[in-house]
């Protein structure tokens, strides 16, 4: 058994109510406390695997730390779920204050609306400018690669994907049963290996906070199974990312800076 | 147009790459600050519209104020996003300021992963005893009975919704970007509105906190058209819940507390 899945008992009723006794497999959902120098800075339900992935990306994506300044993972797993202990460098702790303070303000003062509103929006710098084309081809060979690293999908049909591709194939992917975990499980595997320039692939739907959290590893093309709302298209625009969406292995729409998209094989073999 | 969408330009790529300009219609996210008392509790990225709904519901399911203990609510529309401020009775203030302590804590002390994932996973009283039960026949009319009121995913088919049925038929909807929010949503029409007993119905896949959401409605059915996590089910169980999932109109899954699944037409009707 895949780890993160265990079968679970179920009756099946059928289309003349005919009933089935037997068993579904279903994805596992842990509590994943995310803590940084001693203090949590998020409790996500989760896929309790590759857990010190998830710790590498979510610092990265949320800006709480670089790579380089994580300088220890411990993971604890507890009875009720797992407690990621990360420990920071001296260079990050001021930051990691910073985000305490506005995360949290002291007890009974809170934030006005539109000061969290304005920390849920927070502005990334666009994506580096990138040599990085695709051709239509490519997008499509990138959708029809993904399948083939879905295990936890292929047992459960419950799991999202996010993968990264690159022109000599499929580099990595990571699934978890929550889009956001899955990608940043996916970012902290990237931050981790070298790789060249490429696509983030998602199984899923695109919201405001998953473009963030592409532009957040650098990916110059996001491609996704599913839609996108209006508003992470508007985003993707201004940050510089090619966004791809609706896509499967025969058709796929474009929404924003088609210019990544090439029609001759050259650009980029 | 429906509110909380709006038209996109996009290139559509064919299956012999052909490329066709054209718009698709994709739903808006907003985000929204859901403040009570002054202070905010959560910023959602959200469709925004049903915001009175949103506010009555989160603060039932989140155990913020009951219906009783909400004053007033004032939507303000900012330009980033949407200020949903709630007002509450001095009954509910003692609570408030509970759980901002628990959110928060003071700053630099923040919480142990333990005591987070405690209050991630917090136990809700089970589902009240209640004589309601369904047929299959309803479960396939319940599912069946969603797409007709769901105005939004007609148009952009990127909408979560949630649906609450009785067997009068389908007592009410609520569409989001967000499956948390769709939920809420309808909570918070079902508080402001008598309604006689019925089941839950979602679009979307069940994690543990959807399973909490229902459990502070007071349903005694859930039906969801995709999977649970085995972790769901196994709070379903606890709580008291009727689990039905993979649920499609002509057949579908029950995983827990069977017994409200009878034969007989003559129990319901």
């Amino acid at each position: 058994m895949t780890e993160g899945a265990r079968p679970i008992p179920r009756l099946f009723f059928g289309a003349r109510y005919e009933i089935e006794t037997g068993e579904r497999v279903l994805p596992e959902e842990r509590a994943v406390a995310l803590s940084f120098n001693g203090t949590t800075q998020a409790v996500m339900m989760a896929t309790p695997a590759d857990l010190e992935d998830f710790a590498y990306g979510f610092a990265l994506t949320e800006g709480i730390a670089t790579p380089a300044e994580i300088e220890e993972i411990a993971v604890v797993r507890g009875e009720r779920g797992v407690d990621v202990q990360t420990w920071l460098a001296d260079t990050a702790e001021a930051r990691l204050k910073d985000r305490r303070r506005t995360m949290a303000g002291p007890v009974g003062c809170g934030l006005c609306g539109i000061d969290s509103i304005d920390q849920a929006l927070r502005e990334l710098p666009p994506v580096p400018p990138s040599a990085f084309r695709m051709t239509p081809a490519q997008v499509k060979e990138a959708i029809a690669a993904l399948p083939a690293h879905q295990p936890l999908h292929d047992l459960t049909r419950a799991a999202h994907c996010a993968g990264f591709w690159t022109p000599a194939g499929l580099f990595a992917a990571r699934e978890d049963v929550g889009r956001h975990n899955a990608l940043d499980k996916l970012a902290g595997h990237l931050v981790r290996h070298p790789h060249p320039e490429g696509a983030v692939v998602l199984t899923s739907r695109v919201s405001i906070d998953m473009v963030q959290k592409v532009a957040a590893i650098g990916a110059p093309v996001l491609i996704a199974v599913s839609a996108p709302t209006a508003d992470a298209v508007a985003l993707a625009e201004r940050l510089g990312i090619t966004l791809i969406a609706l896509a499967r292995p025969e058709r796929f729409e474009l929404f924003t800076h088609s210019d990544r998209l090439v029609t001759e094989e050259s650009h980029v073999r």
